[in-house]
């Protein structure tokens, strides 16, 4: 059930039986933001909006659902009654997936009657959510290594079939080249790499024998895996088939190492492979990689051309979630605003506003009310009128091109991998007016 | 598509060709095991065998799926042939779901035509190692707060929608109480909890309208969040309401924390309760929870009932992953094995055998070859028998039993949180002997 209306948080289900009732049904305005940026980031990239939009065009109760609501006893039967007919009938505005952000900015906004808008709440953030945290760790990567093949392999240990499908998605967006993910494929149209494991190795008697075998039926897509016993010694095999693959037309497009380590490696393979006069087939490398490994192994020089980057990425290892929320900001024309302990919200519809210096970098962003005078390039555009996705909404092809635009007006001080110095966001005089009228108002 | 074949990495589809065309169709026999521990693990529980189950009974290509390979140009026509009929015809062995495991000892085994236990490596580990983490996190809650109600609250920012339902399962069966996750309910029969947010309270005028709003609503499920604006004034407003539902013969359940410091508002709360004759009311806490908060507020011995566990949980954000591997043990009657650097595999088909101590506690396990004689009780068992799934599996209900059962055998210096001593595994002398023997015969 990918986009199951019940891929929701029971109290939604709760809070809507009692609006229906109340007939606490007029426009709300909730908007999604990042409280805080983890500690090992500097930036965010915003990823999933595609994903939203779908989400919310296709966004109904089954009969099999409401059926299984009934059988729950919680639910009154006009209850169901509405939630049988509901449709996303709402506007939703939102930075372009691929947009660099920072804490504090909205990266979307619904107005929606109450119900609906509520409703949402849980899948909206499980959507943008994840898909923002593996853009933004992905981008570290390519902004660490732009010249080089970067491919995601995390599937396995992506938590789920989703998260290997999204993080194939917000990697490829982010600038990867593209996913082992076969289905992230077929559904996204990304790339899809691969040759062989350790097991087509170990099948064989010998090495040889199975780089041979791989060779003649896979023969426009021949990189083998020459760790299984020996690095070294992988690489001389290769080596010695080479002249036999090319009597036959078939042309070895490199190596992938997945051991060890893998700078030293690199180095003897590279020469080993060039003696042998395959000076052009690649090095490709892959366990347990991540922007660390890569500056690391970047500044040793070491002669790999490309890299399977997949648990570390897909898992968001160093900053496994992100403290985002998704807030009512006003109901009802009224501006509102949270203010538990350390969770208070601005209130009120917002715009971000992004400037940026005379070298086209990013100096500053403003966030404040919305339509109130602000210098800057707005960030937030409809793309959602009356639960209709806005016309032209960019391919993800589209959408890649536009992030690498984005990391290219990233401050250099922004880009490093830690100590990165606060990027600019001043909270407007509009703004922090009206939090303070909301206080006035609403004592509790 | 959650269950689609192509959620596979690409070189198993490449690898797949090349054992087609060679002819390379004799059983081969994988196991699953985790390489090591995460350091914050003194233990790990399995899960996730109930969707592998499904999974392997219903693997088979579709014809879109099908016709998108044919697109990519990469297989041969006979390849596509022979997928476009692929069934899975094999053996398993399992651990039974709830198990407590170690590192190396294998709790899956696959048994089946090289292709067929080659193509599933990437969704059985992408299954078997998400619901295995969360379980492994869960049970350290579940064993530090065996009498509190514990209620997963992790969907928003779980790793997509697979993900929220399959730490739902895994937390369920590890011994939580429930998930707010709905969709978990309907697919799980978990039992779903929750009431109301902070949007629900900011949407009217003032908090005690939103609380006799929402009891007059939902009678049998009152439960008000009081921190929305300041919890002892919250909790003072729900005393004050107290009498009011009462006449209506509304009963108040109790009332949930969500910021601040939970031990200090909880005691406050519970003081305000109490004079007000809220005696039975309960305290519910979510907000940042995990195993190690609990502990904090169980030694501070905060008047809690109940916790809400979400985001530190569903992402496991103390061990994000396991290193856990799915690798060819034996193909055609020989046993393999792969000897890459820091990754090395002990070979051959195998059988996990535990002992117990005289109060009943496990006390060591031994990891040798299938049907070597060995002192213990077997772990492994079969499960899936050419391709159907042998009679009986246990329920969820049952599962989470024999979960308890297996936690209360876990030894007290393992259910610590850290610093925990390394449990005994005994590498078997006949294992160690078959390792020596394949390493003389493959010199590579």
């Amino acid at each position: 059930m990918p986009n199951s209306v019940l891929l929701t948080d029971l109290y939604q289900l709760t809070m809507l039986q009692s609006y229906y009732e109340q007939s606490m049904e007029e426009l709300a305005v909730f908007e999604f933001f990042v409280r805080k940026l983890p500690e090992n980031r500097g930036y965010l990239v915003t990823a999933g909006l595609a994903q939203v939009l779908t989400y919310l065009e296709q966004l109904q109760f089954s009969s099999d659902e409401i059926e299984w609501l009934t059988s729950t006893g919680r639910f009154k039967p006009s209850t169901l009654d509405r939630l049988a007919t509901l449709k996303f009938t709402g506007d939703v505005h939102a930075m372009p997936e691929g947009t660099v952000f920072f804490a504090n900015e909205p990266i979307l906004r619904i107005t929606a009657p109450l119900p609906e808008a509520q409703l949402i709440e849980s899948r909206i953030i499980n959507l943008l959510h994840f898909q923002t945290l593996i853009a933004s760790k992905a981008a570290r990567s390519v902004l660490i290594a732009p010249d080089k093949l970067l491919v995601d392999f995390g599937m396995r240990r992506a938590h789920g079939s989703e998260a290997a499908l999204l993080a194939a998605r917000a990697s490829y967006l982010a600038g990867f080249t593209g996913s082992a993910t076969v289905a992230a494929g077929m559904c996204f149209g990304i790339p899809i790499y691969g040759t062989m494991a350790h097991s087509f190795i170990q099948a064989y008697p010998s090495e040889s024998q199975a780089f041979a075998d791989f060779a003649k039926v896979n023969p426009d897509n021949v990189v083998f895996l020459i760790d299984t016993y020996d690095t070294e010694a992988g690489a001389q095999k290769v080596v010695d088939l080479a002249a036999a693959l090319h009597a036959q037309g078939v042309k070895i497009k490199g190596v992938r190492l997945d051991s060890g380590d893998l700078a030293d490696h690199a180095r003897k393979v590279r020469t080993i492979l060039d003696r042998g006069g395959l000076n052009d087939a690649t090095i490709f490398a892959s366990g347990n990689i991540d922007e660390h490994k890569l500056v690391e192994l970047m500044a040793q020089q070491a002669p790999i051309d490309g890299f399977g980057i997949g648990t570390r990425m897909d898992t968001s290892v160093d900053a496994p979630y992100l403290d985002c929320a998704y807030k009512l900001q006003e109901y009802a024309g009224i501006a509102r605003r949270k203010r538990s302990e350390g969770k208070a919200t601005w209130p009120g519809r917002k715009q971000v506003y992004r400037n940026y210096s005379e070298d086209g970098m990013m100096s500053g962003d403003t966030v404040t009310v919305e339509n109130a005078p602000c210098a800057g390039q707005p960030l937030l555009q409809s793309v959602m009128q009356s639960g209709k996705t806005v016309a032209e909404q960019p391919t993800l092809i589209e959408a890649r091109e536009y992030t690498r635009r984005q990391l290219n007006g990233l401050p250099m001080s922004l880009r490093q991998l830690g100590n990165t110095p606060e990027y600019p966001v001043i909270i407007s005089a509009e703004l922090q007016a009206l939090a303070k009228t909301v206080d006035q108002r609403n004592t509790g």
